[in-house]
């Protein structure tokens, strides 16, 4: 193919025309492990109440590279120097930030890849794709590990100000129809410079970052904890769960091979990554999807119930509340469950069951968000201004939620 | 659950919130006949070349009936009566009219209905849902059928103006980011109005209609029959094409139970229509993706290759032309495809077809678009300001298309 | 005219289409004192830093009324009762509310109408518009007034959730392209329920309440208390101040009649509104900017450079800060600026001033926002969901400005 | 003031940002001929009609440029060398190519410049501009009056696909809220390219550019020759033609020194361009308006009728026919209204006028759209793909109206 045919545009919907800036680049979108991100779902289960929201982690990882063209673009504008190799660092880490991401992506983030988190699986794909592709992945990866000397490097990839962040926020809040989770990634791009090779926004932003706070915080609360996502993805972890235990039990259960594979509980080995690898890059939405609709006619009561939850969308009932469920309530009601068929004992934690979600705005484990003032000293974002700034930004915020039949 | 619990406002991107008006209709949606639509994608393949496309029919169907809400209101003002039985009966009727579509939509509808189309298999739907809600679709039953005296009613639901074109036209528009198909439905709906129970629109939106007729043929040339995502259409039906072949010849064939009922080629016994369309419900495009990922690996060559074609991205070539393709042209090719390892005479049809087609912009076998002139009488909208009329849009455009392997 | 004609469709690029309910609203958008609302700018001279800001009180006022269209719409739906002559009575209110504004609305208020504010004046404009149309406007004047008993009706027209501040906010917004102050105005007003005749917002619209709060504070600092803006309408005040310091002096001064009648300091005679309403009617931006213009060639040093400030946009020095400035500082810019041409005692304080902003988010002086929970009761918002409040939002935010000349 | 100071970005609501990129064109911005383009409409009185189109030549003249920066990265990323000097020449040619534009734009260039252009005027303030800067716009003025070499980067101001046309269009559906005109400005520019140093459209363009010329014949019939818009210029010109003739008869006017200059029909005088371009950049919209307003209460009957039609919007009719309207059809209009106060042989031209409007979707005169076919030949656009291709778009089409008093 020729170069000119691989200088491709992509559409967007929200930032118009995404251009591809290589032949590398192109390369590596058409590999099978980055086209899987088409048919993993950005939002996990949130179009169950949100229907706009079916878009996926391949439309959000170059909508990040879009997004890191820009910021490129502003701080060359601001005489930062950065060099070609490290530009092409840049894209191709923001581009794969994400690879290892399993099906519905959040929501089962746990069930299939132990301990590991998806940044660590991503890593070991960018690994396997810089084999592929002779090194040329080298200077991405240091950035990605943050071993590379200029810290603003991982910062744009990694930090309370990253890419992923003002892309995902924007395109969540797009796809969803919430535009109070709108955010001005144009404005904060606009903003930002490096001082000591760290990223910094400059003072005439420090409204649009607390607005940018605020409005993660906002879809947080508002769309990713929304109680009925919320449910169903906490409903799709149990049918998983207990497919896996029908499974240990030597109950047979029918699915694809390689979500059968991960049901059986494999695990990470590595001494072979690759293979491993192959396995979950062959892994997707798809997968479960089809498994679930089977599952709906099993034998096993808890197994055919909670699929049919999902599928037919009969959900069941979800409490939220700032406090703990006390004891006295929650007897009551398993009191009252016990008189429904199909529960007992054992079957009970697939019915009844309880947890907790958390956000905390401004997040100093990710760094500070710091601020260049108009005398040319940095400070720290909190310092800033101070009579705005909320101190609910600062705490986490934590709820509970309690799941239960309805009709009891 | 109370009645205002069911008064649910859903989210949408493109018109903010939608109201569901009352109980009856929420109940509809509810139920797992509509809910299967969530798996139904609006555009089959097109995310291939538009990665935003991903949205359903459900969201389709729930638009339109906005889009009905508005009109309804709209002609209200101008004092047109519409009793409550009739509003009802349109929500309904335009709600449900997509109902009978299959996986990937447009894209396999041939191949899982043989003769019969998507509409047909939605006034089963209804009917069904009409017995399990005590003849309440009664009324919607017969202007779907246009068998109701007031024309118009029916006009909304199904005509060159209908509300399923204004809302598919600006929905594929907006997840595509293709900004130059989005038409004015707000304008167009303003501008209805009924003369002798027949749906018109006022002189002053002439220009529109035009507009509106040009974006719609916009779409199809630039995004509906754009080549990638007709190439992977196309080997989509191939790969079911081939898996039907193969049960045929006794091969054995992984799918679900609804997909393998299909592919054996069941149809549709008028006897027993219950049964068919239990098991259609059943049928998504989970079933589809999930049973193509499994045949990457089957034994047959033909059935593997076109998967992973579709999986791995990895489309052969295809050209677009104004003229049949020369017997000479395709020879050409066939006979160097036939150095190619896994074709032969009896594989070569998978790897090599041919195709055409095909849209009219004013299509009259709809009827005619009329409007009402500012003296009050009523002309077809072709004899309206004829200077500004394209010949163009009155003939139909045919392309005819060619695929085969890349790399010759 | 027939009643046909003027059921006019306007075009918004916020809303789409604002449809006229009816001929008395019609016709009183057509009388001149509301037409004159074409020639005064929304935002003063924000345009001046946000080059799209040039929208008008004709528009704001119109959207308005859309937005109170749709208030009564969701009321309706939600089962309360709203007359037909309430419905005609909010309309009418808010369509009026700002017909006492005067050129570049805010920011010449206190010039032009001394003591009263431009609310009182709009009172009187509906008055002397309820004379010609009969008696049409009492009930309108009734609920602008409070004085009608169901008190929602009020709170739609003024409160911290009134359809001007949602439409200003988003109008605002829009025309600036500060897409942060965008507020979702669709939700709010889908979440407004009554309470014993109080307006309230359902509970799920809380953080949506947060959101709106915290998008007007933004809207405050970053667009309303921008310091060019701010800069240029304090110069603005200036200018029109030594016009009329020189009309007291006998200095002769050319302006249009209209505006000379207010330089001259005529002031509101309560027994002659009419006289005083007709010439004010005549008053707008255009008087004003003329004026300016020709000014720049004045004799008079003050008033001729300061035009020429605001026409050339060749603006002094401007700084924020958020204490006061000491004396010490104040003094040491004074004793530069004496060497400057021009600038002695007198003139000083047209070239050297300050003062002072203030803006406190949630503002109980307008009443508080009362939130309906799902169990029945009704609290006021900031003691639902405490541990999301801001304690920033409460407190008024206050900064201090001081100008001076450039290259001192 | 430093460099830093002068890299300004603008908000647009339209593209976002825009970003001044440096300070020669900072300066030339911050010049009182180019603020004065703030004071100048861009759609002259279409928002008598559409009254959110009160945006001005000054934003436009920045949107211009804003997708002039576009296409420069765009010819770039494709290979085509275009020089610093060359970008700065292209950005200060279309940062000034309006800067001849009297108020109102195109509604009164007739009366202001006689038998010039505004394009004429343009360049003569770029002359004027050149001095100031010491022949920094040399290249630009070579480029603006296609004397430079290389065709193509005047064709990037002036042709049938210049940046002009795609602001405008875009700007003008923006602020109107005529969907149904908006561009793909990024689309038609992504597709830009150069052959043999001409501007040509890559081929799968070509059916952007069709809609992009039917959005266009769009804008025109139903935006910039709206009825009322044209018709309320039309009695803006005879106002100004009015006041004119009474100067010439000696009878006493009051207007601004500039307008007053103009209205005594002051000419063009070679010999001293700068004297009439400093007269010229002193009159702005704010001068007729303020005009206007005064002589509503002129003694001359036909001036002050026709001012007060203007400022209280009590327009007279006006018919719109594809026909010549009938001398039978006019003479009897006539009869009836020599009955009528005020009007007589003298003074009915004023109340009494016809005219006609002309637009053709194609125009050749700017030369002809180019296409870039896939195999690399270049093909005027009317040969490719001509089954799509509308005689409509080459013809002109054209309509004549006709306007008299209401209520003969």
């Amino acid at each position: 193919m020729s170069r000119t045919n691989k200088l491709k545009i992509l559409n967007d919907p929200i930032y118009g025309f995404i251009t591809i800036p290589n032949t590398l680049i192109f390369d590596i979108i058409e590999h099978p492990y980055f086209q899987r991100l088409r048919r993993i779902s950005q939002m996990g289960l949130s179009n169950m109440v949100y229907p706009g929201a079916h878009h996926t982690r391949f439309h959000h990882a170059i909508g990040c590279m879009y997004l890191m063209q820009k910021a490129v673009a502003v701080l060359r504008s601001k005489d930062i120097v950065i060099s070609d190799e490290e530009e092409q660092g840049l894209y191709l880490a923001i581009l794969l930030h994400d690879l290892g991401h399993g099906p519905f992506s959040h929501a089962l983030e746990h069930f299939f890849m132990d301990s590991m988190t998806h940044e660590d699986l991503s890593l070991f794909f960018m690994k396997a794709l810089n084999n592929v592709f002779d090194g040329a992945l080298d200077l991405a990866i240091r950035i990605f590990t943050n071993k590379y000397p200029r810290k603003f490097l991982y910062q744009l990839i990694s930090s309370q100000l990253d890419m992923d962040r003002l892309d995902y926020l924007k395109r969540d809040s797009f796809y969803t129809g919430v535009v109070e989770g709108s955010i001005n990634s144009d404005r904060l791009i606009a903003m930002l410079h490096v001082v000591d090779d760290e990223l910094v926004i400059e003072q005439k932003g420090v409204y649009s970052i607390e607005k940018f706070l605020l409005s993660r915080r906002f879809m947080y609360w508002q769309v990713y904890f929304h109680k009925t996502g919320l449910l169903a993805e906490q409903l799709l972890l149990r049918v998983l769960q207990r497919a896996r235990f029908l499974i240990q039990e030597g109950v047979p259960i029918s699915a694809s091979k390689n979500l059968y594979y991960f049901l059986e509980g494999s695990t990470f080995d590595k001494t072979d990554t690759k293979s491993f690898l192959d396995q979950f890059s062959d892994l997707d939405d798809y997968d479960v999807w089809a498994a679930i609709k089977e599952w709906q006619a099993h034998q096993d009561y808890v197994l055919a119930s909670l699929s049919q939850m999902i599928i037919k969308r009969k959900l069941p009932k979800i409490e939220l509340s700032d406090q703990v469920f006390s004891e006295d309530y929650k007897q009551k009601i398993i009191y009252k469950m016990k008189t429904l068929e199909g529960i007992d004992e054992k079957s009970l934690p697939y019915f009844f069951f309880e947890g907790s979600i958390q956000n905390r705005a401004y997040n100093t484990e990710f760094g500070p968000i710091k601020v260049l003032l108009k005398d040319g000293t940095v400070k720290e974002w909190l310092e800033v201004d101070t009579q705005f700034k909320s101190s609910a930004l600062l705490e986490a915020q934590k709820k509970y939620f309690l799941c239960y039949p309805k009709d009891l």
